[in-house]
């Protein structure tokens, strides 16, 4: 198979890349400003640039288009479907995006419960013992979103002690093996934070997301609640947490995702007292940087040996439905 | 009963401390300073200052000592089981100790796992999705030392998919629950630390630790690894710690301990690249604050019912055994 990677980018890998893909040619290409190799494609390896109906009218050769990582937003899904073109995007867990992504909700609930900030001021004036911090141990937690994200994190922080809240669009039975104290639907969000000490952001954005977390929101958790979005910061309404901040309607929040990525340096948010920001980095990791091309080039063997992919998005619409 | 305090720190936890206590008398004494509140006591709650056979002599009413927390070093054992005075301490499990130190041993994981203080580097630069972290997920980490902390360590770190390496003086049929991958007496530490991302330090100090990890440890260690130490300082020789990290034997470090606490704020090691370190906050928290007087006060009802106290060190030497 003919395997082209839709930007230039990705050739910083290579020494990652290659080797998964024996037996099959790679190029690279920054399709939004050239096209021509996509002619030659029979795979493209997409980022996140858009891939339209008028890039696919250049590729008559395409028979997948594999997303890099899980969002396939600005894939043209339907034009891919009409011209049979599989769409595949690679699944968070296992490949190191949803446990990387958990890990770094943790790092973020530590960083707030033990008071690292103040931690680092004490060592400079000499204090120790100090300051008095929270364990996460008998405090009650509510995870908002259950998709592979929120799934990931439930399993690593049941064990920590927590009375652990789950909130999710709909109940599903795989939420028994979590063993949740307490379930609640989305439509009940603001009820469910109640009483929690930690509310962990881990659901999806979409239309229905966008905004979610507003001022009703921060006046139902707890004054001394700590807010941790790992999910996309477009789910928070960016005014309302800042004035539940100021206002003292919560303790803190930690966050791995900003409105605009990268952050202005001179943001306020980021030298805010009781923030802690992460730039982005919960899929940034070692492990998925191997999964995610592993998955891919198993996709790539699987339609070479007439096999159909794994983690596709159309399969139906392209009637080809196992 | 009459409960003394040892020291006047303790005061400033009476809003705590009285209410857990009601139906006894509480004082609180520097009995370092002064030991004519000893005569008056019937229990001694103490802190770190000593215990000693003389300091018993002004206390012909006392039937206990209580330690507050783990620790009974400076307290003359011998002496007080002569006179029939239980000496008592705190378990660390299930008071918020041990569970608070396994979440500071955490939290130092994913500092170094995460490259936190680069992460904050680069927010000011401007650069997000970087630095390009680890997962915890899939590594092979290593525990010494499966005493309550260790073992509420594993329970914790297990469920993030890691392998786990358990050492410990000797094997124990509890550890079975811990489904350790791997286990190696003390004896072996040099060799279980061999292939391990991440090693932490979990041990008791005493004359057969100290100074156990030196230059020999550090170079079975692998290159990129990590050593955290939540334990006390003196179990690490310091001069080969520090050479290990500035000629690459190991990539870094997390201490909740110092050789000397408070530390100097010009102390070299406080600004040391991929070296963090937290003010000894492993035990300073809101539940071993509440857990651990709970617990001395149920040991104080339980005396004044005529019942032998819980946890007690010196029970069978006074020949009161169960």
């Amino acid at each position: 198979m003919r395997v082209l990677f839709s930007n230039r980018n990705f050739e910083r890998l290579r020494e990652i890349i290659e080797p998964l893909f024996m037996g099959h040619e790679i190029k690279y290409a920054n399709i939004s400003e050239d096209v021509s190799l996509l002619e030659w494609a029979d795979v493209l390896v997409r980022g996140t640039e858009p891939f339209t109906a008028e890039m696919l009218s250049f590729a008559p050769n395409l028979k997948m288009v594999c997303q890099w990582g899980v969002g396939v937003e600005g894939i043209d899904i339907e034009a891919c479907s009409a011209k049979g073109v599989f769409v595949c995007n690679v699944p968070s867990s296992n490949t190191g995006n949803a446990e990387g992504v958990a890990e770094v909700a943790i790092l973020h609930m530590l960083l707030l419960a033990k008071g690292y900030n103040k931690s680092q001021e004490n060592l400079k004036k000499g204090k120790v013992f100090s300051p008095r911090g929270l364990t996460l141990w008998r405090k009650r937690v509510c995870i908002v979103g259950l998709g592979n994200v929120g799934v990931t994190l439930a399993s690593r922080l049941k064990p920590f002690g927590v009375t652990l809240v789950g909130v999710n669009r709909s109940w599903k039975d795989k939420f028994d093996a979590l063993k949740l104290d307490q379930f609640f639907t989305l439509d009940d969000v603001n009820a469910a934070v109640k009483g929690c000490r930690f509310v962990v952001l881990t659901l999806a954005l979409t239309p229905q997301t966008e905004g979610l977390i507003g001022h009703e929101f921060f006046k139902n958790m707890d004054k001394d609640a700590f807010l941790v979005n790992v999910a996309r910061a477009n789910i928070v309404q960016r005014e309302a947490l800042e004035s539940a901040l100021r206002e003292g309607h919560i303790a803190g929040c930690g966050l791995d995702v900003l409105w605009k990525e990268p952050p202005d340096p001179d943001d306020p948010i980021l030298n805010m007292p009781n923030v802690y920001i992460t730039p982005h980095i919960g899929g940034t990791n070692d492990e998925a940087l191997r999964g995610i091309p592993a998955f891919i080039a198993d996709n790539v063997n699987r339609i070479s040996e007439g096999k159909l992919p794994l983690s596709c998005i159309n399969v139906t619409s392209i009637g080809k439905a196992e």
